[in-house]
């Protein structure tokens, strides 16, 4: 599981403040915690109450990268934006995310390639939120389409179902699911399945329990990434035990240990 | 999901002596408390202590009848002490249980038909354990069609892929969640999956996690009814909001109070 930490995002008030204030150190805490915590990548996200995205984005880009050269998934939903992130990344990046309308992918999936980036492409596009798995298919089919006309590794190109709060869309939990096997099946060489794991608990007063039993059912339906909360303990022994029993990591008495020590 | 509390088992040192003195507060005490944790039945075992099962298995039987009706799961790899266990059973029983062999299959299913009982049926067979989800759906295909023969109702049987220790045997993990999904869809009507979840952990260090994390798949996987403690509150926490992803109860903020309630 390839895990994106989620916590550098400026909508949490700790990192919207350490934007506004360009306080590194926070910034640099929250990245370097996260790894320790199993993060993989790291997520960047300068928040809906930056004014000055296009500054703040290369100011976090910059600043994670004094500290860890994890890889950064740029997340942002103006391109511009990215770019600007993209510009400053010493490594490999992951663009989150494109749409599945055509105008977004033949700006995005172009900027992917020119930056050798990673792309994450959401199963939505401008007529809304997709209703079923064959609506979600629909919709990834768009997806791996114009990568393919653009000539972009499939193999780079992490499809998300978008997960909905089970308190709103409970009916369509287990299409979602589903589309995580599906799309894996789509094309050959396969896309990757990612999530953003925390929107199936939005507005519920259990959210540590529902994120953890979700993704523990995500992982059996063979998602490969997932945006989360790496801080979140028990959350991520839920991911260990679910990788273990899919045979991913050698069983012994530690594993819990063994795997955070990798 | 079709819960069935495993506690009251000879091998417990508290069942074990209950039996030994006729203890009957004990096993009563024992009855309420996994009913009240969520059992909608319990099993029943003399464990491999008892030396007059024959006697052991109708008192406990008995015993337990006198603060419940919940059905009982009459769990013993000896039919006579199965069939001492239907005689003095009150309502519908599950019997626990027949394997693949021509020998017994022709013993317990017309004990399951005489008494109406339920069966669970283990894919396993005096060979021994199946190294494969192929040999474990040709197991399966065994039972069903000696309980066609027999003309016994496939909806009355649950057929268990059974479950080995993720420790010794990590390799087939998956092969038993595909087994249960296989399961379903071997006949029309489909036969109900069970496993003895307890299993999954055996000998290994957190086996309440690992219990969780293997039951929240085995529900994505459409397992119908599982053996377990229901005394662990994680793993009915875990449970419930499997089943709530999966639209099996309505949410509601307080959906595990809810579930517990009903």
């Amino acid at each position: 599981m390839f895990i994106i930490g989620e916590l550098i995002n400026g909508m949490y008030a700790n990192i919207g403040a350490a934007i506004k204030e360009h306080n590194k150190k926070e910034v640099q805490r929250c990245a370097l915690e996260q790894i320790a915590c199993g993060a993989d990548a790291l997520d960047v996200n300068c928040g809906p109450a930056s004014k000055q995205p296009l500054t703040d984005m290369p100011w976090l880009v910059k600043t994670i990268q004094e500290v860890t050269d994890k890889p950064l998934c740029l997340d942002s939903s103006n391109n511009k934006v990215i770019e600007e992130g993209l510009k400053v990344s010493k490594n490999k990046t992951i663009i989150n995310s494109t749409t599945a309308d055509q105008e977004k992918l033949d700006l995005l999936i172009p900027l992917a390639k020119q930056y050798n980036s990673k792309l994450i492409g959401i199963a939505i596009n401008t007529k809304g939120i997709p209703q079923n798995k064959d609506q979600r298919l629909e919709l990834a089919a768009t997806i791996i389409t114009a990568c393919q006309q653009h000539g972009f590794a499939i193999e780079d190109l992490y499809l998300d179902p978008i997960v909905l709060p089970v308190n709103v869309a409970q009916a369509q939990i287990k299409d979602i699911l589903e589309s995580i096997h599906e799309f894996q099946i789509i094309s050959e060489p396969s896309p990757k399945t990612i999530i953003g794991l925390s929107n199936i608990s939005q507005g519920t007063h259990v959210r540590s329990l529902i994120n953890r039993t979700f993704l523990t059912m995500a992982v059996a339906y063979g998602l490969n990434s997932a945006i989360l909360d790496p801080k979140d303990k028990e959350l991520m022994d839920a991911l260990i035990t679910s990788e273990l029993i899919l045979n991913k990591n050698i069983y012994c008495n530690s594993f819990l240990d063994a795997y955070r020590r990798k």
